[in-house]
């Protein structure tokens, strides 16, 4: 690191529960890119005044994590359609006062599914209907992908985020059959779901492509039952490691390399 | 400097025109005390959203220069002693929400006279009327000083300033004799200042103490003067160093030691 000092930007993250992984991500680019940036993570329990504070601290750029990537829409000055495609906002830069808000959560799901070279005419189920579901299900109606399956505990919302998109909604989990299944549940993540499989193994030996939203492990046990079927697998360190990387971007003006995004996703998750 | 991680706590300083040298004074002494806190100077041009952000981001520590050191006073939850005898905050403690002010240049200054064991029967002279030299005469007041001027070209201030503390106003330069002379204007400071002494040589003759409060540099025509004659001698250096160790403790719960201070400083005017 370089020593602080005064003329340092600082960039940081909203969330109501901090994780590691987004301080040690960028800031460990800002280091091997010889940027004068510094990151921190945060949480806050006035979301209006934090933002506030962004703005007349001169902060440049703000990450924002679940609960406040709704509440957030009001207290900045442009959405990209990006954010407000699927009314959520993951990200905030700050030029001079003015605050532009985008979601590379998005992005970056869209960038995946078209480096992955996934077919618009497989047939997908995608289960979770978070906000991250809204980001993925909106990232494959970009992509063109027509049939697609929302499948999700709570109905209401599950038939919305279908209906929204144009999709068919399902409560039940349909037979086995999709050339891509998706998770954006938290079923694999650290905690009480960790050894929690998100689809039966008949759906992931079916399945061409296996996307796995879950950031935390990111071998859980979809991914390592994906990679004994030799799917095509997009895992969640993928994507939080490449929405972070757009955020990078939108933050410094400069773009790091796949093999630089790689190196600080692995330092990040370390 | 340890790497950054999400649990560090931030301090800042809030300042129309920040130096480097808060910033660099803090982060010396956080890592040599192996305190997981970072410190960054900001500016501002909405002082009131800044405290905002301050309390809704949960940053620690805000030092405040000028020109806002009184704009923050309805802002914050509590006024200490030191600050409200002079109407002039520094300082900003944030715990859990609630924000604590107080001046540590009035103390820094009050204990510095007490370290130079300045008696209180001698004669002071104070040139200048500012905000510094509001917190410079009260603590000439709190120690017990009883005769004192305050020389100030700015009439309506420094009659105003002397009259608080009960001391004598003069508007040209008294003869020679003051026990203890002190600069609280910018002359000798670096820009079109930087050759002026701040009091004729005959005056510094005559002085057993002199007191300089310009901070940078610290070696102003003013020291050099008094170093000739052999005065017991208070720099800007020695000042913004012991506030600035009264704002870490109050920061981070953790007294540095006076050497500790001492490098701390040296680095951060380096």
């Amino acid at each position: 690191m370089p020593i602080l000092n005064k003329d340092m930007t600082l960039c940081i993250s909203l969330a109501g529960r901090p994780s590691n992984i987004g301080t040690r991500f960028h800031n460990h680019l800002y280091d091997e890119l010889g940027l004068n940036f510094i990151y921190k993570a945060f949480t806050t329990d006035d979301i209006a005044a934090a933002i506030g504070g962004v703005r007349a601290l001169g902060i440049r750029g703000c990450s924002v994590s679940m609960p406040f990537k709704e509440a957030v829409i009001p207290l900045v000055d442009v959405v990209e359609p990006s954010a407000a495609a699927i009314e959520s906002i993951n990200t905030i830069v700050n030029d001079d006062g003015t605050l532009t808000a985008s979601n590379t959560d998005y992005e970056a799901v869209a960038e995946l599914l078209a480096r992955h070279e996934v077919e618009p005419s497989a047939s997908v189920l995608v289960r979770g209907s978070g906000g991250m579901a809204k980001a993925v299900v909106a990232a494959f109606r970009g992509a063109g992908f027509d049939d697609l399956t929302v499948l999700a505990r709570n109905r209401e919302a599950g038939a919305a985020l279908a209906e929204k998109y144009g999709y068919r909604f399902a409560s039940e989990l349909p037979d086995a059959g999709h050339a891509v299944i998706v998770n954006v549940t938290p079923l694999g993540m650290a905690g009480q779901d960790e050894d929690a499989l998100a689809f039966p193994l008949e759906h992931v030996a079916a399945a061409g492509t296996v996307v796995d939203v879950v950031a935390f492990p990111s071998e859980t046990p979809l991914v390592r039952a994906a990679r004994e079927t030799g799917a095509s697998l997009i895992t969640g360190a993928d994507v939080i490691a490449l929405q972070a990387a757009r955020q990078f971007a939108r933050y410094t003006g400069v773009t790091p390399s796949r093999e630089q995004v790689e190196r600080a996703s692995a330092f990040s998750r370390a």
